[in-house]
Parts: C-alpha cells; sequence; structure tokens
C-alpha cells in the first residue's frame, strides 16, 4: 500500500475533464442561488460527533465516527443540514431571519460502494431558515426549476407533495395513525416494486384489502395540479390535517404562477412518499424520465430540525442537488461544455531567440482574456510542441517564426482540422475572438 | 457538550459576510490561473495515511491521522502536494506532461492553535508538473504577480532566491557541506531574531566567525536584481553549482521581462530560505511592508517530490496561497467587495392581493442580472419588511402598492440613505442598473 498510489474506496480523484463539468455546474448553480439573495455559508467537514448524532434515524450508522489527536469523538460532516442547525443555534445573536443561505461541498457517509454512490459526496443545499410562508416553498421550487433550466435539462417534472397528505390518505383509507409509516414507507418503493408490489406489502403489514385499494387508487392520481387537488380535495372531505396540507398545495401552486413557473414543469403527486423522517410540510423532487436514474433533486419543509439545537421549531424549507447525480447525468445527455482543458490557445516557442516575441503576445492574449497555455522550451521542435497541445486538446495554435517576426504576422492554427492561416499582429485578439466565439466556452 | 452547538478549535465556519469575501478570493484567484492555462484538480480529503507519510520531514507529527471503519489506517490530507504526486504516478498513462494544475480546497493540520493558524485551512495551489525549464518557474512568479495585483494588492515584493546559492554561499564562506543545513535553518529566522541573531546562532553552531561574517555580508545583499545577482557571481566565483544557480536565476528573470513582469515587482534575496525541505531550484515568495505579516504566498522548483510515488524524477515548480492569510490581510487592508450580503434588491409585498405584481418584478429583475431577495409573508406590515431588508445590508428595495400599481409605477428606495422615488415601472430595470453599477459588485 505505501508505494502504490490509489484513493480510499468509494474517494475519486477529479482529474481536469471531470472538474471542467464539476466547475460549470457548481458556477451555474451558484448563480441561480444568488440571483435569488442566498448567501454562502461554510461549515468545517469536521464536528464534534454528539452534534450529528440524533438527528437523522436508521442512517446514522453510516457516520463516519473517529477519535482526534485530543482523544475528542469526532466526526465527518454527515450532511450540510444538520451543521446548518448547529449555526442556527451558535450564531442566534447575529443571524437575522429569514435567512437564506447556501452551501456547496463535500459530505461523508460509510456506504457500502455501489455504483452511483460515493463515500466522500458532494452536495449543493439551499434553505430559507426562519419561514413558514408557502412563498419559501414556492422560491425554493422556482430556484430549482431556473437552476435545472440553466444547466440544460428540457421536460423534466417536479412532484409535489405534502406529509400530511399522505397520512390523510392512510387515514381516510382507514388505516390507524400509527400505520401511516407503514404506508410511507412501502409507497417509497412503488417505483422499484409496482403498485402491485405496494398493494402486497401493505396487505402483508397489516391494512385491509379495501383500505390498500382506497390508498393505491389515491396514490396513483396523476393529471393537472389544480386537477389532482380538486380529486384529493373531495377524497379526503373531513381530514381537517389532509385539507390543511391541501389548501398549503394550493397557496405554493399559486405563488408558483406568480413567480412564472411554467405549469407544465411541476405536477402534484401523491405517490412521492421522500426517505428523510425530519419533513414536515411540503415535499418535492425532481425527475426526468431518460436516462432512467430517478429524481435529479429532492427537497422539502422540516419545521424542527433546524431548532434542535437552539431549542424551539424554526420553520424551514430547503433542498439539495447532489453534484455527482447531477454530473452522471449531464455526462450522459451531453450537457455542459464541450471542452476537454482550460487553455484555448497554446503560444509556441521558435526558438530561444524568439521566445520574447511569443511571450508578449501570450501577455497580451492573457490581457484580452483568452486563456493561453505558453511552450516552455523553446529548444523543442515546433511539431512536437504542436503535437503536445493537439494531445492536450487545446484548440487553436500560435506560431511566430523568423518570416512571420519580419512582417509583423502570425500563423493561427486550427489543431482540430489542421487549416492554419497567417494573420497581421495586431489582428490576431480578433480573429482568435471570431473563430473562438463560436466553438468555445 | 452534546446540547452546546460549536465548531472544533481550529476550525471555523465562515458565515456570508466572510463568505463573501473568501468566494472572491477563490474566483480571482481561479480566473487568474484559467488565463495561464492551469487545469482545475480535485483529490479526496480522505487518503490512506502511507501515502502522505514520509514526504514532509519533521511536521509529520501533525498528519491528522485515524482509523476508518474498516479499520484502515487514514489521515485528512496535509496539504495538495503528496495528493498531488499521487495522481501524477497513479494516471502516468493518461496525464500529458508538462501538466498545468491548480487546486483549492482545505487541508487539516493538528496544530495547537494560534493566531492566524487553523487546523481546517484553505490553499489554492498551482503547479507544472514535468517541465525543468526555468519557464516554468517564470510563468509561476508572473502568475503570482497578475494575482496579487487582481486581488488589488499594491507595492508587494516577490523575494527571488535559489536552494544551491545558499549552499554555495555556504560552501565559499568555509564551512563545510554537512553545516549548510544548520546555515538554512539559521538564516529562515532572519526575520524574527535578526542578523545578530543569526549572527550568534550560527557561532554555537560552531561555524567559525570569519565565515559568519562573510555569510551575512552575502545574504544581506539588497539591491535590483541585476546588481545582486552580479556581486554574487563575483563572490562566489569558483564555486560551480552556485555559478549554475544564478544562470538558473538570470535565465528565470529574463523570461519575466519578456512576460511583462514590472521589474520593481521582483527582487533577488540571497537570504531567502523557505522552511520546506524538498525545494531544489528557485524558491520565493512574496512579500508586503503594511501590515506586517511576513509572506502572501511561497513557492518554489522541488523536482523530487513529486515521482516519489512514479519512481523517478519528474521537475516541478509551484506556489501554493494561503487563502487565510489573503483574507486576513485583505480584511485588514480593506481590499475586495464591500457588500454584506448578496442581494442587492429588496422586493416587498403590500399585500396578499398585491403579492403576485411584486413577484413578478422580482421575476424580471432576476432575468436582468439582479440579486433579489423577496419578503415573504404579505401580512407583514411594509415598515418591518424594509427594517429586515436595512438589517440584512440589502441597498435597495422596490415597493408596489395600489398607488403605484393604478399609475404603473414603483418605489425605489435606497436603505442606506432612507431617499426614495417613484419610477416608471418599465424603467426600474435602467434606473437601478444606473444606481448599481457604481455602488456593489
Amino acid at each position: 500500500m505505501s508505494t502504490k498510489p490509489q484513493t480510499i474506496r468509494g474517494m475519486r480523484d477529479l482529474l481536469p475533464e471531470a472538474m471542467i463539468l464539476r466547475r460549470h455546474i457548481i458556477s451555474t448553480l451558484t448563480a441561480v442561488f444568488e440571483a435569488y439573495g442566498f448567501e454562502p455559508l461554510q461549515t468545517p467537514i469536521v464536528e464534534y460527533a454528539e452534534t450529528l448524532e440524533g438527528k437523522i434515524g436508521e442512517d446514522e450508522k453510516l457516520i463516519y465516527r473517529f477519535e482526534d489527536h485530543g482523544g475528542r469523538k469526532v466526526a465527518l460532516r454527515y450532511d450540510q443540514t444538520v451543521p446548518l442547525a448547529r449555526v442556527v443555534a451558535q450564531y442566534q445573536g447575529h443571524l437575522v431571519l429569514p435567512w437564506r443561505r447556501y452551501a456547496i461541498g463535500p459530505s461523508y457517509r460509510g456506504e457500502r460502494q455501489q455504483r452511483g454512490r460515493y463515500r466522500e459526496f458532494w452536495q449543493a443545499d439551499v434553505d430559507i431558515v426562519g419561514s413558514a410562508s408557502p412563498l419559501a416553498d414556492a422560491e425554493i421550487i422556482a430556484l430549482l426549476t431556473d437552476c435545472l433550466t440553466a444547466l440544460g435539462f428540457r421536460g423534466f417534472t417536479t412532484l409535489l407533495n405534502h406529509r400530511q397528505l399522505l397520512g390523510g390518505i392512510a387515514r381516510v383509507a382507514g388505516t390507524d395513525e400509527r400505520a401511516a409509516g407503514e404506508v410511507y414507507r412501502a409507497i417509497d418503493k412503488l417505483d422499484k416494486i409496482g403498485p402491485e408490489g405496494v398493494r402486497a406489502e401493505l396487505l402483508t403489514s397489516g391494512v385491509g384489502v379495501e383500505a390498500v385499494g382506497r390508498i393505491l387508487d389515491l396514490v396513483l392520481l396523476r393529471g393537472a395540479a389544480a386537477d389532482v387537488l380538486e380529486e384529493l380535495s373531495g377524497q379526503l372531505a373531513g381530514d381537517e390535517r389532509a385539507q390543511n396540507a391541501l389548501e398549503n398545495l394550493r397557496a405554493i401552486i399559486r405563488y408558483l404562477q406568480e413567480l412564472g413557473v411554467p405549469a407544465e414543469s411541476y405536477t402534484v403527486a401523491p405517490r412521492l412518499a421522500r426517505g428523510l423522517s425530519y419533513y414536515t410540510g411540503a415535499v418535492f423532487e425532481s425527475v426526468i424520465e431518460t436516462p432512467p436514474i430517478g429524481s435529479l433533486l429532492g427537497g422539502g419543509r422540516y419545521d424542527e430540525l433546524i431548532g434542535s439545537f437552539a431549542g424551539r421549531p424554526i420553520p424551514t424549507v430547503g433542498l439539495a442537488f447532489g453534484i455527482e447525480r447531477l454530473h452522471d447525468v449531464m455526462e450522459e445527455l451531453g450537457l455542459g461544455p464541450a471542452v476537454r482543458t482550460i487553455a484555448t490557445v497554446f503560444v509556441t516557442l521558435f526558438d530561444d531567440r524568439l521566445a520574447g516575441t511569443s511571450l508578449q503576445l501570450a501577455r497580451e492574449l492573457r490581457a484580452a482574456g483568452f486563456k493561453v497555455e505558453t511552450a516552455l522550451d523553446p529548444q523543442e521542435k515546433l511539431g512536437k510542441q504542436l503535437r503536445y497541445a493537439d494531445r492536450k486538446g487545446i484548440p487553436f495554435a500560435v506560431v511566430i517564426g523568423p518570416d512571420e517576426l519580419a512582417h509583423s504576422e502570425v500563423i493561427i492554427r486550427d489543431l482540430r482540422s489542421g487549416e492554419q492561416r497567417t494573420i497581421a499582429r495586431d489582428m490576431v485578439i480578433a480573429a482568435l475572438r471570431s473563430t473562438s466565439d463560436q466553438t468555445l466556452v
């Protein structure tokens, strides 16, 4: 192990080609987050273990725990939500609520490795802390719609549901309150095991045949948001908590319309359970049909977790983008920048005597905003320099030899086509701009 | 500990105001790194402990080691240089050398906490891997000069030296080869203990009186780069390695001139020792006079470390910016964005009926590139909404009440001065642009 260079399983290196897409995703998300007035927060990767414990249910066994030099029990953070709760309590006097904060960074879980699951993974979180208004929920959904659109996704659908609606469905179907948890868990598997699988599971867990039928009918409702809400309203008449949930969803949807979120981009989906135990209100996730990868992101309202350190409920709604998931899907769909490297122009060095002329040009190109790599060895043959630039995937190279210097000219070579042309020295920037605008980020 | 929200000592939360400066530093550095064609690399924060061990000398005791779930000996990375060495070996067939890579992220050291030292700290590293050319050293120095200038620093000086020059000084002064290490260590303390302190330390370690005098004379040479080089060349005549080092510095300086680096921004400083044991060639650091905080960054050529996993020397030159250091100094000098929050426009909600009109405006402002926070509760009094925005530090608020709606107008209020004016609805974007261009990032 000491001599073999390797990473720990489930923790990856991101080489430049992957990092270019990664950085594109993060900067796109950041621009939208900031357009909605969200502020950046960064918390340490290492926390006291006790800070993280007792918040996330049975997944707690995945927390990456260890003892530090001083014998303190510490852990790598499991998500960015529990640290947010800690921050909200720790800086109570300083923070002004409602607070829109975003956080982008790695978290850690001791997962067994499987496709698309990593022990070190990145999330981009947005949360509005300290508002119970349905407009806060709507702002988060408007934001995620803008984020997915800005990343290039088309035809995605955001599924909307409410925790109390699923409870209401269970209650109205005649199962007792304690069975509601079983209903959530069974419904959560709908995509994996299908309606008949859910039916079997509910029957096994003791829910009556008729109740199971009614639950499945309601849960599988599809259609325009307003139609689904109306149908549910009729079916759940008499269940006050369910009616409040429907009223809450109606208010969120009205705000979505006012915020200009396209009606075809979201739907009410009573089947949406969302695994996390801490949600208390609206829940949502965004899905695409192709590739069939499940959800792109998930979120919802959780009015208790954030206040758990502060000792009082602090209503909060938020979502987390899984960066690895976005990355994999965008790669599969061919979204994002189509470049393999950062530099767009390679400046060759004809020989030691002419190096200064080329370096002066490199300087001007950088000042003009180009990303420029220079050759480093003026003794190296020009052909070898150009082959290097081509292998790197740099699209253009410039050459100044004695002839070009004598005539105040520069050769621009398109390394992809092999075509080259000679341009007046003072036209180089304009010429590269006109070519590179079309092909480069 | 379970109820008190706190971070581990030496690991900090960065609240939005600090993060705004932090993000400005990182995006400024990234833009310059990419202008020079450097490619991003990200490696995991956790590495096998054996990967990190045996590379960094006596500081190795500071490595943050622990055992993971599987009983593996792992560690939080200590820097981004050793992981780079691992990557270079691990992807030998894939990477094209010379390779310009940058990496920005946290590293960890079990330091006792002191001012300006953290257990979790961020570095921004650039390295050119696989080139022995003095142009590679010059590109790194040109880059750091552009970085510091872009961050707003003025009057900084980059001190340049060469490892073999210090050795040559020791040799020519007549101390034996083994004492060279003592000379480095003593000279390294020059700023802290002064010339007389260095003299005392060298005498104690057994260097003769005359040799110490000669060492100090040479080490304290100051002046224009060319003059210092000439003086050293005469004084070190006959020491071949020192002459090669001087020749290397001359070549670097020639390239610096050709790259347009201002001559007043660097100097040759034979006193510069640089602590890290792995440097083999040119070394440099940048200093400012005020505040008196020592160096802003440091770097140099290290031709052996990067190849240590690959099993052959791979010439490399690079530098690391300490983000905490830059942050503290920029805060002290008042450099960077002068804003306290992300949003520049706050959109109020007059009442529930008019909320849609305001939200429509928020949407247009976001589409026009403004960073917009909306009020969330239309029942909240306007005065309270405005006080919230003012406490957050948002500079402008817009209000649409019934009168404004009736006349197709909008009120724009400058929350810093309290002044407000009424503007035609379709002039709002233009009006905010003309005010905010001067005051906002």
